[in-house]
């Protein structure tokens, strides 16, 4: 069998540096910020001219953190709330005979100094995340507002968030920004939880941008009740 | 430098046998059906069970046949009558770092017999085409019909197509299909000319659906006036 052979042309910046609460799908968590850097000789200015003209851009990229875990023909999405199987090309699930996913970002910025380096918004990558390909979104093209779209309808519904006291008051002590609470509000609003657990006692850790959190789930909101910087 | 490695779930089948008349991008040519028949173990019905619920599904391939011609960070987009240079990642050219492409299909079909075969229709792949990963399009994430979009706007404007009398006869002598009628004047109607060609003296062959054809452009008219059938 014939293989193709590809290497990156960057690694991305996430503040997700674990799989658990990374974003289903891109654009759902617009304070998610990434960047790529871009691996010589790609990181030449004339590499990206013309680039920021455009609004969003498509990322090809390795599941590097999957890729040991096979793939099966049948995958269970978390749409379908865990109980419904569908065929692995029917999804978007990061174990594929070919691990490679597919993101629409946001660019933000585009920085030529000493090399270029990359702004995204809205990303669903894992911190590491190894680049293979960069591409314009042509509107024109790719935009199909009426696609019929299988169980994968609209965005799934948001779950609530709030902080408990003695956590807001970590996150005061700890001097975190109001860009890190929004992600961790637009992350947890996403529901992390596997789709098939529904326990209300259960307390759930979660690390985002190097600093620990832990929360519970109960009538669809989610109460952070802890925070914690890893010594 | 890390690689990653991947072979192909299946080959691609398309009339299009030469580079020369591909559509520019998917969907400009609906007629151009193509077809996959998926490799084993890909080919078991439960790796596709869902997929017919999406209308557009995402094909990730590669650009077999432009691997040796390497990549330059700067291209010159036909959009831009071929005078401008845009940089590599600004564009969806063939020749690229990583030579992965990324087109937006019309699924038509799925058929399970002995195997998976998809049908597609809008398709800008040559035949032989080696298929990474299929994807659904999600409505949702993957549609932004406001997006800017830099240098490719709107889709590019149409030539009109005439058969001259000549051509017409063999088109009936042959007994060649509406299908291939379509498919051709659909193709020629995308001009497939290099941008910096605009010689009206100048006369360019194709080949689609194993069929030869000849045609001269002049203003904004492509006449056909040739069609041979290769012995």
């Amino acid at each position: 069998m014939q293989t193709f052979s590809f290497s990156p042309i960057g690694l991305i910046k996430s503040p997700y540096q674990q799989k658990f609460g990374i974003p289903r799908q891109p654009g759902l968590v617009p304070a998610a910020t990434v960047t790529l850097e871009l691996f010589p000789p790609f990181n030449h200015p004339d590499c990206v001219r013309g680039l920021d003209a455009f609004e969003y851009v498509w990322i090809q990229f390795v599941f590097h953190d999957s890729t040991d875990e096979g793939w099966r023909p049948l995958v269970r999405p978390p749409r379908l709330g865990g109980k419904q199987k569908m065929g692995v090309f029917a999804t978007r699930s990061p174990h594929r005979p070919n691990n490679i996913g597919l993101s629409l970002l946001k660019l933000e910025k585009v920085t030529i100094q000493g090399g270029v380096t990359l702004e995204f918004s809205g990303a669903d990558l894992l911190d590491g995340t190894p680049v293979l390909d960069i591409k314009p979104y042509l509107t024109f093209v790719e935009s199909k507002p009426a696609a019929r779209s299988g169980f994968a309808k609209e965005a799934p519904s948001l779950l609530a968030v709030q902080w408990l006291p003695e956590a807001l008051a970590q996150l005061e002590l700890l001097g975190l920004s109001n860009e890190f609470k929004l992600l961790v509000e637009q992350s947890l609003a996403q529901d992390p939880r596997p789709a098939y657990q529904e326990d209300e006692q259960r307390v759930y850790r979660m690390m985002v941008a190097q600093i620990n959190f832990a929360f519970y789930i109960k009538n669809k909101i989610a109460f952070i009740f802890l925070i914690r910087k890893p010594p």
